[in-house]
């Protein structure tokens, strides 16, 4: 395998747009550092200025009206743990290789967020009758190679339905307890917990109520996957987390020696709302299971877990694997749904370590 | 140009599977004889006994039932002249080509229907309420080579908002009065009347009522649009026809004798429920525009129309256009919307003719 080339330790996914992944070996701990949060951008970051930054509110609603940043951060506000994970977190372990930026493991990370609540900024706009859904829009923009796209400039944008966003949608003006880094939304950004994070809008700059469904590129042509519905498949936004586990360390390839304990560490995660009830760690390849051990269980936040495996001792290569199951009973599936496209990977994956006494 | 290949006397367009143009130029009346009718298809054509066909009507209904071609053609009957247009014609002339069936002025027509209103066969399952779209699927499918379908078989399907299948959709069995032929939709076919034949589906076997949106492929990732709302552009299944005229006489290249009158003449159709109100004509590129003389005006169908052109005393290239406006007072764009893409081309097109003395 390629040795990636790092950045201030993440990895380089891509130059232009910037992506930059987290070595997922290094987690070490329930909050992820800033510095080693995982960068999805899609087009050039926006520089924007604290001062002259205003939201807009508008669509569907009595009046109207523009946030600049200080009225914004008058408002009561909330800090909450939250994982952002990205939609196309996992697609270079894929056996048939698809198109898009080839994550790893480590398009994800947990942070802590402060914000307002949505619903607090919606009921100062007073949302009209009939209305269905919020469209959150962020500065960045630029056109786009894909013939299925809109000519000219495409903005990032994306809808959530209105229960969702009254219920904990955030707009989040701090990370881990300062303000924003320009890569990851500064002044202002949406957190839409339990989401794949492409709905978690950066650089926000209007919100618009409405009484339709939002048909834009980011969730029909993009970040959309094929839902079975009787003889149809319907193209649908991809918007909660798949239930998953992911094995931090040992890593692909790692010798271990036989007879001794290797603790098998992770994190696992899940979406709508469900918290992750059980990991099982499989070191046969998935003949049997055993019980990892879980640690704090935090809303919309992935669960630290580890393992401690007596090797064996006979040498060889073994087939690690962790599958975890939320409180609603879904697990992961043993096999890639290619409905799901380039997207939502949350099959189970190995890695694979070779036993071997130490030289 | 190339000279068309033919088969039957129309242009044949692509083989596998096989799309039939009408030449605009043989438009001789009303009612289009059903041996001219353009055909579109996306697949083999399906080849449907009459005695083993089914109807499955079934989704959000009180009581899901199924219906033979016996019972179907016991219900009562209408029977309605429409046109139908292909949403790609016209496409051979644009200037910036683009892909799909390179058709020229002929994937259109008008031809007499005979079926049962679907509202009949809705009522008879009872719909339920908060009903909002009714699923129309044909037996044709096949796999697709677009990297955004879904994988597998894909079958042709398409949807009507509920208003709009109890106003006048209907299960038709007889075209211009007999038995449908294989490649018009044997047994039984959809007309949505006044939309883009895309959903008029052939071969139709199944009605599913729905309480969302329908998200299948032929609605979605192809037969849409980029429709611009505020800052967005959003992907809009396309529905609705859109006011044009064609001339069908004279043809591209023509010549005709100076200080003579020659008879221009072609077909101007609208959707959504409008007539055309006015056909104008010009003889030089559009300057100046006189009024054509207006046929027959039906519902849904095509109006016929002719225009004495007076034609000049200088030899030349001669630009002629027609320009519809219809009851809504809508007409035609000069120029090429790109949003559309590759679809409901309607922009003011020329026919340049040659005005030279008689050899």
């Amino acid at each position: 395998m390629e040795t990636p080339k790092l950045r201030g330790g993440k990895i380089v996914r891509s130059e232009n747009p910037v992506n930059l992944e987290m070595p997922f070996e290094n987690l070490d701990g329930f909050l992820t550092p800033t510095p080693e949060f995982y960068v999805r951008t899609h087009f050039p970051i926006p520089r924007i200025e604290k001062t002259s930054w205003r939201l807009v509110v508008d669509g569907h609603v009595n009046a109207p009206f523009e946030l600049t940043f200080e009225e914004l951060a008058k408002l009561p506000s909330r800090t909450i743990p939250a994982i952002l994970e990205c939609a196309g977190n996992n697609r270079n372990l894929l056996i048939e290789k698809v198109k898009g930026v080839q994550w790893g493991l480590g398009a994800v990370g947990t942070a802590e967020w402060t914000g307002v609540p949505l619903s607090v900024v919606l009921d100062r706009a007073g949302v009209k009758p009939n209305s269905i859904e919020v469209i959150l829009e962020g500065a960045d923009k630029g056109p786009l190679e894909d013939p299925k796209a809109p000519p000219g400039d495409v903005r990032f944008a994306r809808s959530v339905p209105l229960t969702k966003a009254r219920e904990d949608v955030l707009l989040v003006y701090k990370m881990n307890g300062v303000d924003l880094p320009p890569e990851h939304g500064f002044p202002v950004r949406a957190i839409v917990p339990g989401w794949f994070a492409v709905a978690s809008i950066k650089w926000l700059e209007r919100i618009t109520v409405t009484d339709r469904a939002f048909g834009g590129y980011y969730q029909t042509i993009d970040y959309a996957f094929w839902d079975r519905k009787g003889t149809n498949a319907e193209l649908v936004p991809l918007q909660e987390l798949q239930v998953k586990a992911e094995i931090a360390r040992p890593t692909e390839g790692e010798v271990v020696s036989p007879n001794s304990s290797v603790r098998i560490r992770g994190a696992a995660w899940a979406g709508g709302g469900a918290e992750i009830a059980k990991v099982e760690i499989s070191t046969d390849g998935g003949k049997t299971w055993n019980a990892a051990e879980l640690g704090k269980s935090v809303p919309n936040a992935w669960r630290l877990w580890n393992y401690n495996w007596p090797t064996p001792s006979t040498p060889g290569r073994y087939s690690l694997i962790a599958r975890a199951t939320d409180s609603l009973g879904r697990t992961q599936p043993v096999n890639r749904n290619i409905d799901r496209g380039t997207y939502m990977i949350n099959h189970l994956l190995t890695v694979t370590v070779e036993v071997k006494t130490g030289t």
